[in-house]
């Protein structure tokens, strides 16, 4: 088994100026790549800022990064990054623009390169990049990973690239801006990353760790996150470190099939990806149960349920209305059967059967 | 809180030859650094060679690393180093040469420095380092530190410097070559380093994570601990497994009171280290019973005894005769009252008193 997670992580009040030396001396010129409003509403990108002009050291700031970024939208940014001699990379926000941060560093490192580099297997460097998380559900501020919407493909595809960030500065106080929905939905996308992790074949006694503690820190907030209101600053520290763990996890595992479902339902029918996997999620826990997977009961229980009913009538609040039509199981299987890597995640035989069963089992 | 482990770490069987090319990129010629004996009987030091050799990677051996090497032998085995142009070097066997290639590794580096450089803070770098471990309580293949004696000051210490190995290839085979009496040390070091960042001023929920599950996956072995006999390679792997679990936590925290207090027996008494620091973890708990630690019990249970009482009794099997006079306790608690860093680690108010009742628990 391997462990490596080389992200210098700091997960604290105040982190990014706490450390904004070491932020800063990833570079000389860093290229802040963030969404339009969140940055600026949670404070992030003023600490970032703050952090930069502390120790002297330039910036360009691009904001235009939306939820699921197209490969079409990090070749914009890569321009820009490009044209203003970017040497170092901060991503701020969700997963969309901590993944675009990422992509975004690869491409800037290779000048002379086009976009098709980000789906081959080459052996190339990427500029350092520095990760501000400000949801509690993607872990991309630890994994390698840069998730992109491919047009020509219509899906979500990861690029081909290991990408560790150097520096993720973890601060809870960001959370407290983000909408319910929001909170939901990472924290929902956090705990898929935990259970998809935990049941996979290429789980190790090190990610069996990090979900365990994980699933059972992740469980403190079922209830506020059920309710859907009076989140405490405990709360949202706990989701946070309960989406890094997950991070952790999964950059040794990958994901498995409800995250593999999940993309057909973000790209076509535009619904945010934490809900989208959280939608499957009871489904692969009933396959689970019924494939008889040794640790199924303590998992139900350490994520704080009594069985899976319960956790069914939980994803369902949570993530509320939406409509998967007949046609979209049909070519939700077909797709996910036509993925070889999802597919071997997971540590039972698994066919055509099995994955409508997953789909439907929430509906 | 922080947390940091940029160690490669591969743990299973075969794991030097699988992944020889990676030790072999980390430079052009090696200084594979190890003590007389263990290396050779293991057979990690014949994968190493078979390892670097398929790789067409040049190397040299240095096998006089003693147990609790000098400063005076690392230094010897600087010249060494620095003669035939080593540019990274290979730990092989328990603490002492794992600690001792950190520590020439920045020696040889810094080609024209002398010894005070390990005890001074500095910014320099240290040439790569690769760890195998053969014994099973140093967790030294993924901590910064490198313990070394020192006569000058009739004691051992850390250097200043902390040196994360590049690699570290851990596999269980090694250890069936080892004595019992090595096995016993070494899983009782192991548990001082899980037990001493547990209960410390530093800990923080990775640490936590990291020792619980260090406590359960190393209570599955007391059995075979306590019989000195019947070791499988699943016992060698899960105390391997522990022993790193454990160097990840205290490359956090560091370790506290019976380190401390082992460095005078060790220096003083020649009593091996795993030994000489389990004679007082039985203390250091009852004190941390009488401090009211809130997670005590949890603590005892998670490593597999009922009751303080009946742990006492195990180390007292495992650690064997030991003679601690009234002057030798005298001279350890002044040691340790001068000790600001020990002390600061512990979580509760310690005095002359309370190092007292520590060291004296166990007679």
């Amino acid at each position: 088994m391997e462990f490596y997670i080389p992200t210098k992580v700091y997960h604290e009040d105040g982190a990014v100026l706490n450390h904004s030396a070491e932020i800063a001396s990833l570079g000389r010129k860093a290229f802040i790549v963030t969404g339009k409003s969140s940055a600026v509403k949670t404070g992030a990108l003023d600490d970032v800022i703050k952090a930069l002009e502390s120790n002297d050291t330039d910036y360009i700031l691009y904001d235009k990064i939306e939820e699921n970024p197209s490969v079409e939208a990090i070749m914009e940014a890569t321009d820009t990054g490009r044209g203003h001699g970017a040497d170092f990379v901060i991503g701020i926000g969700g997963g969309s623009p901590m993944d675009a941060a990422k992509a975004i560093a690869l491409m800037v490192q290779n000048r002379d390169t086009a976009e098709e580099v980000l789906y081959k297997e080459l052996k190339i460097k990427a500029l350092p990049v520095a990760e501000v998380p400000t949801t509690c559900g993607t872990g991309s501020e630890v994994t390698p990973y840069a998730i992109l919407t491919r047009n020509d493909k219509k899906t979500k595809q990861s690029i081909k690239h290991r990408i560790y960030p150097s520096v993720a500065c973890i601060d809870a106080k960001y959370l407290k801006y983000a909408p319910v929905s929001v909170i939901r939905n990472t924290a929902i996308d956090a705990l898929c990353h935990l259970i998809e992790s935990y049941f996979n074949k290429k789980s190790t006694e090190y990610t069996k760790m990090l979900c365990k503690y994980g699933f059972r820190t992740w469980a403190k907030n079922r209830v506020a996150l059920f309710d859907g209101k009076d989140f405490t600053y405990e709360n949202y520290n706990q989701l946070l470190f309960a989406s890094t763990l997950a991070g952790m996890a999964i950059s040794h595992t990958g994901t498995s099939i409800p995250h593999g479902l999940s993309y057909y339902l973000t790209y076509n029918k535009n619904i945010p990806h934490g809900k989208a996997v959280g939608i499957f999620l009871p489904g692969y826990l009933n396959f689970m149960k019924k494939s008889l997977a040794s640790d199924y009961n303590s998992v139900i229980s350490d994520i704080g349920f009594d069985d899976l009913e319960e956790f069914k009538l939980f994803i369902k609040c949570c993530v509320g209305e939406f409509c998967i039509t007949d046609k979209d199981i049909c070519e939700m299987v077909q797709e996910m059967l036509a993925n070889p890597v999802k597919l071997s995640s997971v540590p039972y035989d698994i066919g055509e059967k099995e994955l409508r069963d997953i789909i439907e089992y929430i509906r």
